[in-house]
């Protein structure tokens, strides 16, 4: 459900603040501060209006803003009384799906993080994958209130980017997505691998993979699509496992058993959530590569 | 403990029998057999010697050799009552140590071999990791009678082999021996990277890997010693983590955080227990390869 | 100058002749015979049917058809007494440019070529490199009447096909172009190499480099239009010299005098002049590697 | 003809000196100072112990130290007036083959920089390729004298070493000598490349390359011995071509005509004489990678 950005600027008032009160989380407010400066040129344009909104209003709004927002694997998130667009995202980022001793551990860095900055602990958890947002989440504990009211606000507009960005369509988009792509190359060939079978899992732990993506390369040695792609791709460290075994045994080649290279683990870490990974393999039946490429 | 060739070759029969009577299990006949052939010039036509005493042996002898060996993770073997070089090289493979699943996996197998093959299961446990090793076993159930004896006589030839090169040292040495190395070249800086912790692991399945060695590339980027060395490498699927991440860290570079690259993880398989894989890492902090070198 | 498929099959038979009369060299019957099997689906389908036209001729016409073509860098071409679209394909290839001794050695082996077989020397010049059509030429020399008699058709086919695909637009266009493009990938920083100069020679000889396209990297590390394409690529060898030096002078790096690489070297051959020819430079201070990319 | 350390600890002061007077031009007194302080334990030590000798000299015996060194390809070198040391490093450097015009170059570069400064122009030449010689000699031409005296010594004592090196053998050597060498791996097949002919060429100019080495890869992929050792290896860009398509064609490949890849070129800049430059050649019919190894 989207809307065009030449809807908003023509729309009444009342319609804009209706389409957009959400973006913000419980703070409509924001809409309303925004819906004056119409007709806005960019999505861009538009958004940093309502930023400014927030910059400008008075310190009892902008500490209520952060109070509205619920905790992560909180009472209220599990018991369903949060925002819808809270609970999809809380819900994408694994939230309601914790073992006992996890949502106990979230409910003790909830408390303890209101306790030391009295506000919530906001994250954009669209932009972290599960261990990233713990390891933030702790590393933030350790913060100061300065700093913590700054991340949280900064936080704040993410998710907000994110929720507008997804919204609205039109000229000068928000840059809140990432992609991984690959591009599998048999240099013993000097062709495309073509029916390559991979897969895309986020390490959670030691003993942990969460499987993201499962693709097949085409003719040109890709994947149809990127492997993430159309949204933030969560800070983690990923392995993409390439079945470059089964490639050559199709092939057709004298492989030894095992073979040299069978299933090839790419291990890398994503930071910026709205960058594109390009991770290719370049490989042969004893020798392999992959680096970060564009 | 370890005998020259020339010592053999001067030493009264008996003594020579006795030195090298256990090569061929339960069967110092072998030993005799070669001790009027003497003198030998290399360790390898003394081990030619014994295996042309097997092949010129009458039938009988030929098939209590055979029988003479001990079933692998076999009750005789749990309760002690296996040659000494038998104990320690199952022990090696771990077979000392299995769950009470798996010995009972391996006397279902083993019972199952000798009912259809009239003779224990003999495999050179030294050549084989343990995923290799149950693998074979259950390939080789499938053979015929007629294969399955010749494998059996070669794999007590690969056995008596290692033994005998463990024994005697002297000219022409049996090639019983493989190795792992590595390399880590810094091609950012164009120079070998030192100071690399990094662990090799055999991969037993798609949920354990077991600690094969742990070393720290010294000023040329090289191990002091191979990561295996002075024995077979057993056939395995075995991954190389190299702990990149910290030399980056280690060297001041202002990486993302998670890095693109931390730990690598070079995962190869080994077909042949007597070959050098070589398998070097030529990264900088967005870029690695691998590749089966020399 | 070019017409679409749909208008020329909605022509009057003169006009559709007239169009096409010189894709096939003096031989505007080919046209003809073409003509009333509209209209075509796709260029490809236009294509088939004038290859059959000359296909199915009587054999006086078809010796005609090659006798009809000049001579390569021959008396006619120089004189300009030979077709336009010859003229200019000549011209490409650098034949209307040759020394005195060049053009004699043209000569006797045109010469030759027709003392031996009867028909004039036919190739497609815009498929060849210098050194290739000569290498080409001699080797032709060496061969027997009925292949020469069929490779000459097929030079015929290439030349035509090329001249059709320049002349009409519309489905199913005809195969006749080729690339040659690169990418330069900085691995130290893992991210594309913008601005870096780069050119491509096309090795003639041994102390001959003919420039073919100089071209600066984008930001994305490409150049924005192909190095070769819109063309067949000639057959020959080729060097992409690449000013990474440069290029991490202008990073500010502490690069040794003179650096460690400075302008690369990519040589690579091309033999295929329909085919897509991306050769990669992925680079640091300290390495490089290239390979046939897609 | 060498010496070793001890020898020379042992022999009386008047052989000490006679065997070591020509290690500094003209300039026996080194020797002599350092004779009394003998023995050395090392080589290193007894280089030391000369350059000390030379640094507290008088100015006028430093000076005329400099003085007594012959310009480089001057009127004196050419009438072979000059010490037969230099004479043969002269001729190493190809400073006694020049043309006219070079001769008349060095003339007048001799000539300015004697004019500016009041010494001879001194360069340890067997550090130097042709172009690096020349634009050394025209980059310290415009150099402050107080530079150029200090460079001046440091060049003499860089002759002195080389000279000390070649004559003397013992502990703690001099490190005076460099190396290049090579190893040629086929990732397609996953062993070294034997059989690989290549040349190496110091690239001396946009149209001139003078051959250094030719060598033809052992079964380890490398040559038998380093392509540059037992020197410096003069400060220049190299090309080392490599017969990569000979070497697949003898194979038996089915390769396109002309290969993708057939000689290639790895065009490297040497600039640190004492140094190991390890160029390797990892290479598939269709890719090839090379870096700064060790």
């Amino acid at each position: 459900m989207t809307v065009t950005l030449s809807t908003l600027n023509a729309a009444p008032s009342a319609v804009f603040v209706e389409t957009l009160g959400a973006v913000f989380e419980h703070a409509p407010w924001v809409a309303e501060g925004a819906a004056a400066g119409r007709p806005y040129p960019t999505v861009e344009a538009l958004f940093a209006a309502m930023r400014a909104t927030v910059q400008r209003a008075e310190e009892g709004r902008r500490l209520a803003l952060l109070a509205g927002h619920p905790e992560l694997a909180g009472r209220a998130a599990r018991a369903g009384r949060i925002a819808p667009d809270s609970i999809a995202e809380q819900a994408a980022a694994g939230l309601d799906r914790l073992s006992e001793a996890e949502f106990a551990r979230f409910a003790a860095l909830n408390a303890a993080y209101r306790e030391k900055f009295g506000i919530p602990f906001i994250l954009c958890v669209k932009r972290h994958g599960r261990a990233s947002l713990l390891a933030t989440f702790e590393r933030r504990l350790g913060s100061s209130p300065e700093i913590e009211r700054r991340v949280a606000e900064d936080e704040v507009m993410r998710i907000a980017a994110i929720r507008l960005d997804a919204l609205v369509t039109g000229e000068g988009p928000l840059q809140t997505k990432g992609r991984i792509s690959t591009h599998v190359l048999d240099t013993a060939l000097g062709r495309p691998a073509a029916g390559v079978a991979l897969e895309l899992y986020e390490i959670v732990s030691a003993t942990e993979a969460a499987l993201v993506a499962r693709a097949v390369t085409n003719a040109d040695g890709r994947t149809d699509a990127p492997l993430v792609h159309g949204r933030p791709v969560p800070v983690a460290t990923y392995e993409l496992r390439v079945r470059l075994g089964d490639y050559h045994r199709r092939l057709g080649l004298d492989l030894p058993d095992p073979p040299f290279l069978d299933i090839v683990p790419l291990r890398f870490g994503v930071s910026e959530p709205e960058g594109h990974y390009h991770v290719p393999l370049v490989a042969t039946p004893w020798s392999f590569q992959t680096y970060r490429g564009s």
